[in-house]
């Protein structure tokens, strides 16, 4: 066992403080590795918050854990210290379900293990997660990092840029297609981004005016006011895809009607509160209402190599860890465009 | 044009009486057919009560109409005077636009023309249904009856039976498919013969204890009472596809958490109040929430004649037009398995 610093808290909504944790002697196909960087997501916030019910504590959030290899399990073969490394939410599933054979990991059958506040099956004792100086991770989990320019911007691809490539891969967006993105935060602006490199023909749909300049320079073909009833008429029945990124309550009959036949409205937030939908929005056009979670952990693989080829990485700003309460309070307060990465070097 | 005797009203919620409409004399591709027998269906029973909006008077429902050939159009090619025909819910479509051209004429972009109570883009006023002496139809949404040994029983697959079969074929019911039927009624009962005759393991939920042993003498491989806490958790998780045939409001969460992962529950019915869907629901095993409407005329037809090959017609009672007030409201007590055939022959 090996003691590690680490940002945490041991009360809800409390502010995070410097704190030790324990990190696991390595297993012959544990991997470890110094964490550089790490995003904040707002499924952190949640449970810092407490919403996803009461936390384990000492909570160390982070999920989107970039860092370099230090030490290596006798019998990882695929990985050499030094080598940059990254961690998503997927730290250990059960390997034998239908799931995990499809390469599903994130609905293993049996519950998935994830890198923070969550019970370790093995270990015993709860997962803390990359808002520390190290991480020790099974080598299946652990994805290789290419060398992106903007380095402490590729981690939000470990959790943002997955969970909307995932369904924009699956529901075929591409050359021909044209994908509606619903919200530009942390997670829609790398939809636009990852959906333009696929080849689609992308629309933003906002609420915000500011924000329809942004989608503009995102890459976006066209970005729509929400308000705006005669752009949203026009559009009726003309989109393939909609990737719907809100994580607010908001109407999504609105939005499916945009939908050709056959067409899918995705959702990849969660919404506190239930969707309504009108049976008439999917009897009609025979539509769907639809969801993703993430991705499984070769498809994180395949889209890291994906928005390296193509230059994408997440826009925001890095901080240090020490500064990391203030990031927590601005990107509750939305003040940030579009994703905050800490700098964990310092610790 | 010729004067047609038929059942209809001119209030809402009124009983039907006999009136006489009028039928167009035939342009070059129609075909005229004598009305033998007619299906009630429950939108026959909402569009009397008014709540699909305000009808047209003289409304003059049925739109499950079978047939035999009177007379033909100097155009039409592909049926002979004497043989048996249907016509089901659409009698026009644009025929140009993407939906007409995928043969899904019921999603057509400039709006379908339905059999009855629809204006009538061609002749002006509107339609009138089957529950009347002769039909005027043109040719391209006339069906070829194959000569089901149980005739009348054969009209509901015109509007139930296409309802349900377009489902389960476009979303793949068939060998080593687990597929649920939710609710077991006009709609229901005819979806367990034909996903059984697809050779789908066919589980029934019912909140009927009645139907559990019926579910079984349709040939379901389970059925399951909704309120039985252990059989629903037990099955949670898998099954490949539910269709759901129920009308009212329900709890489709419950439901949803059934279906293994990228599994589809398709409502059919059209409750009146919106489905709530918990965002977890749907996002959880990528699952989705669709809708379907009725099918097209190339699956209509391709229905028909499965059907006939598996000897699958619907069951329930045949009633002369004369007695349709009853059959009205008996339908709407429920008192009735599980569908009723109007014979118009005394007309």
């Amino acid at each position: 066992m090996k003691e590690v610093k680490a940002y945490g808290t041991n009360a809800v909504s409390a502010p995070l403080h410097e704190l030790t944790i324990t990190r696991r002697t390595l297993r012959p196909h544990d991997i470890e590795f110094e964490v550089l960087y790490c995003g904040i997501c707002h499924s952190d916030l949640h449970r810092l918050k407490g919403e996803f019910g009461e936390p384990f504590f000492p909570l160390v959030p982070g999920h989107e854990i970039l860092g370099r290899i230090t030490a290596l399990g006798e019998e990882v073969r695929d990985f050499k210290i030094g080598e940059l490394v990254g961690v998503g939410c997927i730290v250990d599933s059960c390997g034998h379900c239908d799931s995990c054979h499809e390469g599903l990991e994130q609905f293993c059958e049996e519950g998935v293990t994830f890198s923070f506040n969550s019970l370790d099956k093995v270990s015993g004792g709860h997962t803390f997660g990359g808002f520390s100086k190290s991480y020790v991770c099974e080598d299946r989990y652990v994805l290789h990092m290419p060398s992106f320019d903007n380095l402490p911007m590729a981690a939000p691809l470990l959790c943002a840029g997955i969970t909307v490539y995932s369904p924009l891969r699956h529901w075929q967006a591409g050359p021909g297609k044209k994908v509606g993105i619903l919200g530009i935060g942390g997670l829609g602006h790398l939809a636009v981004r990852i959906a333009k490199a696929m080849g689609a023909e992308v629309t933003v749909f906002t609420t915000s005016p500011s924000k329809v300049a942004d989608a503009a320079r995102l890459g976006a073909d066209h970005a729509v006011l929400s308000s705006d009833e005669a752009a949203m008429k026009a559009l009726r029945g003309k989109l393939d895809f909609i990737l719907d990124t809100v994580s607010a309550g908001h109407d999504v009959d609105r939005y499916l009607g945009l939908l050709r036949h056959d067409g899918s409205l995705v959702v990849v937030g969660l919404p506190s509160e239930p969707l309504s939908v009108a049976a008439y929005s999917i009897v009609r056009g025979r539509r769907s209402l639809s969801g993703s979670n993430i991705g499984g952990i070769a498809e994180t693989q395949e889209m890291l190599d994906f928005c390296y080829q193509h230059g994408i990485v997440a826009e925001g700003e890095v901080l240090p860890i020490s500064q990391v309460n203030e990031a927590l309070d601005r990107l509750e307060r939305g003040d940030i465009r579009y994703r905050f990465v800490l700098d964990v070097t310092e610790l």
